[in-house]
């Protein structure tokens, strides 16, 4: 018995710990917000409540839940164990987050702007209380990437991180590779719900660019912002480049890549070719995956749905039960890595001319004269209508660039040269 | 100052716990086994154990390494924190892992012999103590499949797990398909170092049971030995089998299988022909990959290199990170569910047949009587020398192996009926 505690048996007040639980045997969850992914969770948890008690030791129960109109935040903090957020958005979520990891909860979110937006404050507040914050479900959906780059190659030395982390765009993709126009592919998938009646955060790519934000982070121990990720989308995408492509043996991704590049980290997002090798390049429909590089490792490939209800609340789950378990913190930063930005990509470049003599010679001019080596040519059609499709070795971003502003003035160009990133390796 | 050390400051034997650390900040690892993945282990340890000890708090060391001829175990084990099993085999393994455990020391191996055979008994030494007993780099190399069935999806009600989880046959699968014999295929493995010299454990689907037995038993919480399950390998497939199944859109895997059946658990080993949607249908060469299902998750794949010896030592240094870190036990066996043997398959039937009127209705009767449904069939060559090929929708393995066995007695027949089973689930 403490000495706080009256010889009647009854506690006083303050041999209570604040909002810890009556019930022995019991997990208390707090949870904030009630939408798809909120009520999911709920309904997946009272399902497997019975099999947590037998491997946790305890029985997780939602003891209060917050929504926009009804509950209190403070009470509900107040008797929780932990507190699992699926508001969404930065604020009022930034501010639950941290009261609830500076009472020392346990916290889970699904929050993948918060994350990439206010990750160091919020890893900071957990290590000062000692409190866990696990985010599974922030990126890539059920599939366990968060968890692997955190324990599984924890002591690794990653080389690579490629990621189709947005299922929207790769369901889009996938529609446009079997003809589909832009506009097309994009009302199926709202039809189908793989994407929201304003799809801007997903098809602009910001929403990829927060992910890898997030696993950046994680793989190489340096804070990353979503404003330090540049990021381009699909909408501008044309579908005869992608069947063009198909030709070259190519298919169309939208890529999110963190990786080391000249004694920094490269951190981006774009669409990009892929050899039909690739370990990403068979991942069709909205699912997503990620691919890990590392020399020990070589690499390993994770790969599932990216995102629905049920899903995104399994991969809560899965926190909640290792919440449970014997508690784990965020390290700090290690050896943060300066951002790069100029990298080198291969490129695939569409360019619409007049084939006379000389057409194919001058292009591959320009093109030497910036550094670029081509690997392999394609031409569709004849005469004035004539397309010019390549695809060339890695090249600094900037010095494709400049190719593409003199190839666009040479005067047997009909129309602006497009291009788009091919990532060249092949895998068995 | 403890009461057991002298006033001098040199301490006592009592007052060192036994084989724990005198060097603060230091974490001792006792290394059994020094062959192909315990060097590698010991080499990468030393590369990662500045990085190890960031994240950890203590460095950790081989403080001892126990070959076949140097090293006592009893003085490693008494001056280590933590011991690494890459001995391989049952014994002495099984003695050395079990003295570890119970004298509270963490251990990690990578022995699916061991497990497969002694796991409960493993788990059962490791739950009495307290100390953790980890696995990764048994199954799939450093595919993360333990650490995600036994974490992520710990509270998940799981369907089935799928796993191409031997590289060897893999690969020579892979070699096949390309036109190779088996003959031709095995030996062009053993040249590339991804068959062993006496290759019959990984041929015969007996390395592969070994490791499905573990991942049932974490997947299903039901102890599977490796005697209950059946294996099948591929030293009797046929080259042109390969290619008759690829006109049907089917390439061929060693596939493990565990599932729910009929109320209870399936746990085998045998080739199968997938579709080409298939998450595994892609995985080719000496890769491993493992499919998870579950209602709430739909399914995970996770695939990477199934072999190599830095491969291993880097899932074996995942282990140790995490060993290093706050403890987990393993739980004990939860509802485990009774083994079914006799399940439902697809199959592939290639026959060599006298092509004569009512050749294929006499066959479909047969089929029809014992409850098979015919889904394609392509028909090769004319008069005596035809063969037929088809493929058949679910049936159970024992009314497969009655309706073969009437087929074989038709008189057209001239040679006895080839069956494969077909993986029918095509994903998106």
């Amino acid at each position: 018995m403490s000495a706080s505690e009256t010889p009647s048996g009854e506690s006083t007040p303050e041999a209570i710990s604040p909002g810890r639980p009556a019930a022995p045997g019991q997990f208390n969850v707090g949870l904030l917000g009630h939408g798809t992914v909120g009520s999911a969770f709920a309904e997946l948890l009272s399902e497997r409540a019975s099999h947590v008690e037998r491997i946790a030791g305890r029985k997780p129960v939602v003891t209060g839940t917050l929504t926009t109109t009804r509950g209190s935040f403070s009470e509900i903090l107040e008797g929780s164990d932990l507190i699992v957020e699926l508001i969404g958005g930065i604020e009022p979520a930034r501010a639950y987050v941290l009261a609830a990891l500076s009472a020392g909860r346990h916290v889970i979110t699904a929050n993948k702007q918060l994350l990439s937006q206010h990750g160091e404050e919020l890893f900071g507040a957990a290590r000062a209380s000692g409190a866990q914050l696990r985010f599974e479900a922030a990126v890539a959906g059920v599939v366990p990437v968060i968890r692997v780059l955190s324990e599984s190659l924890a002591g690794a030395h990653i080389e690579r991180v490629h990621g189709i982390v947005n299922g929207t765009t790769n369901f889009i993709l996938t529609e446009m590779t079997r003809g589909s126009s832009y506009a097309q592919a994009l009302s199926e998938a709202q039809r189908q719900g793989f994407a929201e009646a304003d799809p801007s955060e997903d098809v602009s790519g910001r929403d990829a660019a927060a992910k890898m934000a997030i696993l950046a982070r994680l793989a190489f121990g340096t804070p990353v912002h979503l404003d330090q990720v540049p990021y381009e989308g699909i909408e501008h995408l044309q579908t005869d480049d992608l069947q063009y492509a198909r030709e070259l043996g190519l298919g169309l991704k939208l890529i999110g890549t963190a990786e080391r590049r000249d004694g920094g980290l490269s951190v981006r997002v774009h669409p990009a070719f892929l050899y039909s090798g690739h370990p990403l390049a068979s991942v069709s429909g909205p699912f997503n995956a990620v691919t890990v590089e590392s020399d020990a490792i070589t690499e390993i490939t994770m790969s599932g749905p990216g995102a629905g209800g049920r899903q995104t609340a399994s991969a809560v789950l899965g926190d909640l039960v290792s919440a449970m378990l014997p508690p784990a913190a965020p390290s700090p930063p290690l050896d943060p890595l300066p951002l790069v930005q100029d990298v080198e990509s291969g490129f695939y470049i569409h360019m619409e001319v007049a084939d006379r003599p000389g057409t194919l010679a001058a292009v591959a001019q320009v093109l030497g004269e910036e550094g670029a080596s081509i690997k392999s040519v394609a031409q569709h059609g004849l005469g004035e209508h004539a397309r010019l499709v390549m695809v060339i070795h890695p090249l600094a971003e900037s010095r494709l660039r400049e190719a593409l502003r003199r190839i666009a003035a040479l005067d047997f160009l009909r129309s602006t040269p497009r291009a788009i990133r091919v990532i060249e390796e092949e895998f068995m």
